[in-house]
């Protein structure tokens, strides 16, 4: 099972890919961000988005993509802008047929560190250790995106397992 | 010169497409609104607005894209839902090449009816007036989305006009 996790932000969006081998080991096969450029126009900036999210997926084949829910913004302005980044990202798993999972901060939190109100470096720290990355992902955009996907492995998991008792 | 205009809403996506003769005459060749049914994943609904655009644009081949731009919102909920649609939107238009003109829900209303209060349904009567159509164009959306392609227009004419005044 292989998961692209997607951190959307207004200036970067971090992206990680996570690969999860019948054994249950966790293996980070990339991640980084995609920096926005605030001199070129928008539309511009979301199609760079768009491309280098599709590129990934042609590259690494995630069976998935998973997101972060937003339900929280400073203000109207910066909700508009990531609600910009955020349909351009969905649209890329859409346009390659992946389904898209969404989570919100607090799983996310949960699922990786085991408090929902971690700081984001002892995120970065858990998600360090859990694919056993020689360096802390950086930056914390892409961390936060391989917590998102280890996030939904671990749910995956847990719906698996749930269905295994059931039977 | 033929502009698409797009109106970006959570429901309802209007577009309309305006073209503008050498003699000055304005025509609308294509109104309407796009639906996004709320049982679809969110994903998928924005692939519906992406691929109804890029159809559209196919069929038009509009020289330019004009869109509202979004300073108000009634929560970050709606704006975060509002900037999905206006990110994919914008992405349709610069995967065509097409540049994207922004213009406030004021500039419209002062460009199509001479007044920036002005009801929407004042913005229709007028919409309906400028460009000859026998009946108001529906739903509101589509005349919301008429309203931008002719600002976007009128603001082209005045940019030219200044331009040849400075000669």
């Amino acid at each position: 099972m292989r998961v692209l996790g997607v951190d959307c932000g207004g200036e970067y969006t971090g992206y990680g890919v996570v690969d999860k081998s019948p054994a249950g080991e966790l293996v980070c096969l990339s991640c980084g961000a995609i920096r926005l450029s605030p001199r070129e126009p928008l539309a511009r900036r979301l199609a760079h988005i768009y491309d280098g999210l599709g590129a990934l997926i042609q590259e690494h084949f995630p069976d998935e993509v998973a997101i972060e829910e937003v339900f929280y913004a400073v203000n109207v302005k910066s909700a508009l802008k990531l609600g910009q980044v955020r349909g351009v990202a969905m649209l890329a798993a859409a346009a390659a047929g992946l389904e898209v999972a969404e989570y919100s901060p607090l799983t996310i939190k949960s699922s990786v560190v085991g408090y929902g109100r971690a700081e984001k470096e002892q995120v970065q720290q858990m998600v360090t250790r859990l694919l056993r990355m020689p360096e802390p992902p950086e930056p914390m955009d892409a961390s936060d995106a391989l917590a998102i996907a280890i996030c939904h492995l671990h749910t995956l998991e847990t719906l698996q397992k749930q269905k295994m008792a059931a039977r």
